[in-house]
C-alpha cells in the first residue's frame, strides 16, 4: 500500500467529521473555518518509542496517548480542541500496528469531536508528532503568566500514578494487581481534562497541565507570572495506589516530580473557591487545593509544617 | 541546556514576529488571530535523514528545506503562510547542528514573514516534522479537485533539477561543475513558489506542488477532478542542466518522475492565458504550458507527436 493510501486507509474516516472542515485529508493542505470572536490555539508534541513510552507499549495505547497529551495542552489553555494533524515515522508498514494505533487515536478523537485533517507518513524509526488546533473566546485563553499573589493553587484528579505505572513496568514495583493495573492505565491512557477545563476557565487565572511533574510545571507558572508559591506536600491528592506507596516509602519526591499524569494545575482568586468546588461536584472529579501563590519568587514546599527540600526536577530530555 | 531552553535558545527570536500572534512559544499552546473573511489552511510534513535528504546534507540546508516543503504546500493552495510549529527529534544536543539548522529555517521564515509559534524537541533518531498554517480568502483556496476539461496545464520554473542533483550526490553524475552546483542547490534549497502563487490564484482552477514528480502529482489533480490530461513531453521546461542531460540521455522519465522540485503545476481556463503570461513576465519566472485537461480520465504523454509510455511513478515511501 502506498504512502498516500496509508493515511486514507487507516485514518481518513476514523475521526470525527466536523462541519467547519471545508477540505480534510487529501489536498496539499486542509481548509477549516474559524468562527468570528474566537482565537486559534496551536500546540505540538512529539513522542518517541523508548523515550515517551516503553518499547512494549501496545499500538492502541501509543495512538491513544499521542492524542491525549495534545488534548491536554488544549485543556491547559481552557480551549476546545478541534483539529489535529499527525506525522508518523514507521520502520515498516505494519498493518496490525497501524490498525491498533489508529483505533487508539480515533477513540479519543471521536470522544472529543476532534477531526484529523492532515498527516504524513514516512519510513524511519518510530516517531509520532501531533499538532493540535483548538478555539477559545478571544482573550480568554488561560496563560501561565496570569497567576497573582494570593491565588490558591489546585490540581485535578490525583498525581504520581503515571510515574508509579512506569516503575511497575520498568522496575517491577511491589504493588497489588489492582493498583498496578490502575497505575499502568494512568500511564498509557491518561485522561485529558478537556471537559472540566471548559468549566474552570472562567474562574481560573493561570493554568498548566502536569506533564513533566508538579514541581517542574508549577515552576513554569511561577516563572512566567514572576511569583512564588507555598505547597503543602501532605495535601497532594493521591490515588489509593499513591497512598499505599507513600505509606510504604514516604517518598513524596515521586509524587512531586513524576510526570505524565496530565492533570491540570491552576491558580485562582480565593473568592472563586465556591464556584470551583461546585464544578468539582458537578464533574465528580477531585479538585484539591494544595497551596497558594505569593509574591516572593520561589517555591516553598512544606510537609506537615516543616520545610521539605528533596524535590527532584521534572523530566528533561536533554538534562544532565 | 534543557529541552525548554533548547527551543528558546535556538529558535524563539529567530523567526518573524507577527502582530497576529498573541502568545508565541512558551505556553501550553500558542494563541493567534484569524481575521474575518479568511479561512485557515493547515499542512504537515515530516523529513527523515537518509530518506528525504542524504546523510551528509548540511544542517543549514536541512533547516531550509524543512520549511521550504511546507511553504510550498501553502503556495499550492494559493494561501499566504503565517505560522509554523516544529517537532525535532535529535540523537544528541549538538550546538553546531542546531545553530546551522535554525539559521536555515529562520532565513526562509523571515523571507516569508512566517513566525515559529511552537515546537517540541526530544531525544531520538533525527526526524523533523513541521506543521504550517496559512490564510486564504474564504472559498478561495485552490484545490486539486477544480480542474476542468479544456483547461491548459502549466508549471512554474524548470523541473527535473532536484532529481539530477540527487543523482550527482549519490551516483556522481557526469555534469559540469556549474550545472552540478545548480542542481544540488535546487535539491537542498528549493524555492517555494509563494509569491507567484498569490498572483496566480485568481486565474487558476486546480493547483498542486511538484514534490513526488510531475506525473504523480498531476495524477492527483486528475484523480480528484475526475479528468484526464494530454502532456507534451518535449515542452517540459528544463534548466540548462536538464537540457544537457536530455541531449546526452534522452531520458525524459527522469524529468517526468523526479520529485523534490517544488514547482507549481496548475490548470486554468484558456481565456486566462494572457493574464498568466503577464504574471510570468512581472515575476521574471518561466510559466510553461505543457498540455491540457480532457474529460477522458487518463493521462496521455506525447513526445513529438508520438505516444510516450515509459514514465515511472513518483517517489512513494512505502511503494514496491
Amino acid at each position: 500500500m502506498s504512502e498516500f493510501s496509508l493515511i486514507d486507509h487507516y485514518f481518513k474516516h476514523l475521526t470525527a467529521s466536523r462541519a467547519d472542515v471545508s477540505t480534510g485529508i487529501g489536498d496539499d493542505a486542509a481548509v477549516v473555518q474559524v468562527p468570528l470572536g474566537k482565537e486559534l490555539l496551536v500546540s505540538t508534541d512529539v513522542l518517541n518509542i523508548g523515550v515517551h513510552f516503553p518499547l512494549e507499549t501496545s499500538p492502541f495505547d501509543i495512538g491513544y496517548k499521542s492524542l491525549a497529551v495534545n488534548l491536554s495542552d488544549m485543556a491547559a489553555m481552557g480551549a476546545v480542541p478541534c483539529w489535529v494533524t499527525l506525522s508518523l515515522s514507521l520502520p515498516e508498514e505494519n498493518a496490525d500496528w497501524l490498525e491498533g494505533f489508529s483505533r487508539g487515536f480515533a477513540q479519543l478523537a471521536n470522544q472529543h469531536q476532534v477531526q484529523l485533517i492532515g498527516g504524513d507518513t514516512t519510513k524511519g524509526p518510530l516517531s509520532i508528532s501531533v499538532t493540535i488546533m483548538g478555539l477559545a473566546d478571544k482573550g480568554r485563553a488561560r496563560l501561565r503568566s496570569a497567576a497573582k499573589p494570593g491565588d490558591l493553587i489546585a490540581i485535578t484528579g490525583s498525581i504520581g500514578d503515571a510515574a508509579l505505572g512506569l516503575d511497575c513496568l520498568l522496575n517491577d514495583l511491589d504493588m497489588s494487581e489492582e493498583d498496578r493495573s490502575f497505575c499502568i492505565s494512568r500511564l498509557n491512557q491518561p485522561t485529558p481534562r478537556v471537559s472540566v477545563s471548559g468549566l474552570l476557565a472562567p474562574y481560573v487565572n493561570a493554568m498548566i497541565d502536569i506533564s513533566d511533574g508538579l514541581v517542574a510545571d508549577l515552576q513554569h507558572i511561577l516563572d512566567e507570572s514572576h511569583c512564588g508559591a507555598v505547597l503543602y506536600v501532605e495535601k497532594l491528592p493521591l490515588s489509593s495506589a499513591g497512598q499505599q506507596y507513600i505509606r510504604q516509602t514516604q517518598d513524596w519526591v515521586r509524587m512531586l516530580s513524576g510526570g505524565d499524569d496530565y492533570e491540570l494545575c491552576f491558580s485562582f482568586a480565593k473568592e472563586n473557591l465556591h464556584d470551583i468546588e461546585a464544578i468539582a461536584q458537578q464533574m465528580n472529579l477531585a479538585l484539591t487545593v494544595i497551596g497558594y501563590i505569593e509574591s516572593e519568587p520561589h517555591m516553598q514546599l512544606l510537609l506537615n509544617g516543616e520545610a521539605y527540600t528533596a524535590a527532584r526536577k521534572g523530566y528533561d530530555h536533554f538534562g544532565a
